[in-house]
């Protein structure tokens, strides 16, 4: 299979050529950057030396990629994707984006949430969080992967949503990021010496994983859930945290929480359920395409605290990615993604 | 003003001797470790060398101790503070415990939560979030200095509750510290490699710090309030973030939530208000006894959510402690704790 | 190819359990535990869930575990692998001992450092530093895989040894290494408040990781090479970074450096040479068991600066010790061992 | 004393003025920068809320800063102090400036290595570092402070070069600092999710400091000094640790090496001798002006190994600049740089 990545200088597009040096049935044709054009990759991220030194492309010809191409990444910033996207479908490529132009149903959210017109809005789009939608995305030309915070969030509520087991305005997510989430691009927000032992909250009741999250417990449920979304900056590199709240419909016993969990994920390689009174960590699925999943109930609150960790550049970006590359493609779904989480 | 720290060689008693370095009323009469007795601090804490070396007494002869000092801050673990507070008060002593021995009113709610048996029932402790409690502070014998979590959560959430904004069974705390609140005891959870570029949750719906909120934002609200509490270890030594939670009652506008902050807190040297739309961050307030706010109304679900940073050493225990000294003895409240912030 | 592991809970331990799971001729045998005989290892490690759920055994029946293995490696502290590696060794096992017990030609010189008898002197043990010994090591029954700051700088100055380009007596090599060279057990200098932000030298003149250094390049340069090797501390993880400095012998010219560097690791697959004025970075190499390295002229001092990175869990321990595998047994080298280093 | 800085909102300039917010003889009078003229500088740097909410002013009128000021400290890069300067003296005002214009004693060293003509080489300037060169400090009306890694360095080693107890070149400078050593512009290297759990070493051979430390070593000895300096980027924030070494001159014992740390040292309330054996760990300096000096004999190589730590903004920059101050103006050394370094 031939696979290009359209802007593969991001932390994002790297990630995917780590994962997919693993992958036995992928062959990458192009990788482009139109800021480093004809640079060799492992120049820029020189871990990579020994693994690629492949040139960078521009995306400028992209017909002769999609010639060249059975299936296309594309990460690149928001609203920036959806041109490439036209192109290659129409020319029968496959696509994967890791950005939120192809996330949502109803495109006039994310015109909302992101002050951009779409321009694609034909596109057939499968929401790519394949233990959700896995039937959808084999059948997908094109895929909306999603996002780092949401994939956490969803994967925690989700058996909540579905068997409707709580109220729905009760949730709330406060979630927890490192600092990679935030990408390669310079800000004081990321620049090391203000993060280092530092900690903060950030778009509060803003952030635009939030109609993300929405979208999916809304159609789990068949209700629409409006929840608070709270991320938060954390002084490490890579790892998401998502601890969600939600009040317990009446009657409902832990053991139902229990069975929802085992039930809708018991025969899932990649989620690894902690049971009730579990504790994720991050660092438990550091560099691995894992969401850990642990429950809480709350008696005297009547709550159920949800925990879930993954690592947000791999089940929250380019792990997922080829998660659903392997199902739309009919292969193995772990096929590249079973390298064990790097701890310590 | 002499004063002595019993169990001075935790990270709570170290930071004691720091701070009230820069205070120019205090002198240290007595520093005691049971386990190193007869070893000068400075040798356990380098970085005290040039300030202390004075020599770490026992405290088996309290008796003593009462008589040289006229007040004794107490940091010993919980249910250790009880026989020597008893005995200091009754010689004329004025005690500060750093513990959760004297933090209630109901000692059943203390026996209930930290399993064990309180033996100085009849103390007529003050509970010293000073900032809430000052009047009363003045008039103490006996202080219950509040813990980390507790005073970041108290301070953010009293506005709402004492002017009844919120629903009462709305409140949800959701907490991280920096792993010097688990203090300098070895374990694996503070094992460096460990930690290091990890992030979990702990205690979920059984944390200690849980009745301590809830006593006093009932007695704010004067009615009885219920929360759900998550505690979060963070990969870096100092600071606290609590962000709390809370649906806003029927017809509560945002200047209603500004004038209430505005109100309780506009003339305290100690909290600073970044207001509507502010975001603290743990950094700001490192090594000082500040706590800075910030809140933000979630209009799509009626919530407001408010973030609160210190650090879990000066405001969530030392610098609390000493703030309330100068309240007890009627000096200026900031004597030795205005140092900045040390950012970055 | 059947593999066990004596001491299987340590870092090391674990890591041969991550690596190996990516190796396609090996199956597990057996892991060791004393203290935790029973238990399964990922309740001990749950990063390990869905990869590895086998149960702890004891190293008690060792003649058991020799019938049932081919290989054996050994992670116990120095001195308890002797007794061990000389049963599996008479009963035709090959053994890979990640301690210190095997690293020495001359057992006095361990004796000497390490204050314990050796208690197996007739091993023919083979020193696997693969790239200097691997015909060697080809031939071996047991192997002594070395120390974590000596494969950093045996590797970053061989060539100038070898090739005779510095003077004997000159060497300077000041080591840096992430706090997981530790080990797991619980220690003040490993508790993550005290080592965060924090930095510093330890055992000055006397680590033993000295002599070790010493008998690789002596043995080099066939001159007697004595050293002075400084380790550091540093606030993080996993990495070593090794800075050697050596004078340069009268009349050598940068270029004579830079052929002894491509002379000598031209070929070899985990040694990437960044050249002359190439800075390695131990996040370039987390997670793989690659040694990056660079070298620079002092033109001013005559000298040459070497820099060396490598992880030290993996090129440093369990990743050499899995080429050795590879080695010994006629397999690729890489097997195993080919994953991407994890950045960022 | 009216005090100014040029240059505020650099890391320097924020610390010169959280140090100054505790000297008791100081009041600001202009705080300069010339991208944030007229903005607060506590809307810059939240932490300084309540200390400073002072505006930012334009070094453009530089006459009236001259007329209102008994001392400005220039925070500038270097090349651009050189120009206010002048003019400051002109004026009659003294001046510190901590960056490297007036740091040599012979401008053509200075042009050398900064590639930048001088144009103020009439000044008399005095090499602050204040131990050293206290009775010139006394008289100068304009001051070089010294680099952060140059102090460090310099004070490890001044005793031994003072009494000519090692080789004149056999030293060796490896030195570690933490990220805010590179400032607060944005770039890759100080990236946080780059340099997390990274370690690396850069300009090798090359860094600005070197001619600096030689400079001073010379003067102590008399001698000429050519020293190997190299200089590594630690993930973490503040602290500079610096490994030195040098071959003992035939006949030197330990003894000797003791007498000359303490002769020099031991007076100097700044600088904590850890004697003969001692482990400096940049954490105990954090936040303080004091530098923590142990040394070490390698027998075995006739070597003596020196570790210095200090904090990189304080004695490294701003604290060791208001001991110079305070030593211009006959003030007591300590004055507003006594408070305990911030552990842990």
């Amino acid at each position: 299979m031939k696979v290009s990545i359209i802007g593969a200088t991001g932390y994002t597009g790297e990630e995917l050529l780590r994962i997919l040096s693993h992958h036995p049935e992928v062959e990458i044709a192009y990788i482009t950057s139109e800021s480093s054009t004809g640079t060799a990759i492992n120049s820029i991220y020189p871990h990579l030396t020994s693994s690629y030194n492949k040139k960078l492309a521009s995306m400028k010809d992209m017909a002769q990629i999609a010639t060249d191409s059975d299936v296309v990444f594309i990460a690149l910033p928001h609203g920036h994707a959806m041109e490439a996207g036209k192109q290659l479908v129409e020319q029968g490529v496959k696509v994967i984006d890791l950005g939120a132009d192809y996330r949502f149903r109803d495109t006039a959210v994310y015109e909302q949430w992101y002050k951009v017109k779409h321009t694609h809005t034909e596109a057939k789009a499968v929401y790519g969080l394949t233990e959700l939608y896995r039937d959808e995305v084999k059948q997908a030309t094109i895929i909306g992967n999603p996002g780092c915070f949401t994939t956490a969030s969803i994967l925690a509520l989700a058996p909540l949503a579905k068997n409707n087991l709580i109220e729905t305005s009760s949730i709330i997510v406060d979630a927890k990021s490192g600092v990679s989430g935030a990408g390669r691009s310079l800000s004081l927000n990321s620049h090391f010496t203000e993060m280092y032992e530092n900690l903060k909250a950030y778009n509060i009741a803003g952030h635009r994983h939030t109609p993300e999250i929405e979208q999916a417990l809304s159609e789990l449920s068949g209700q629409e859930m409006v929840i608070s979304f709270t991320p938060h900056l954390i002084p490490m590199a890579r790892g998401i945290l998502s601890t969600c709240y939600a009040s317990l419909k009446a009657g409902i016993k832990p053991e139902d929480i229990d069975q929802a969990y085992n039930d809708m994920y018991g025969q899932e390689y990649f989620i690894r359920l902690l049971g009730r009174g579990g504790y994720p960590a991050t660092k438990h699925t550091r560099g691995s395409n894992f969401c850990d999943i642990g429950w809480h109930i709350d008696s005297r609150t009547n709550r159920v605290v949800v925990v879930s960790a993954i690592d947000n550049l791999v089940k929250g970006a380019a792990g997922q990615a080829v998660q659903n590359l392997n199902v739309m493609f009919g292969l193995d779904e772990r096929m590249g993604l079973t390298q064990v989480p790097l701890f310590p």
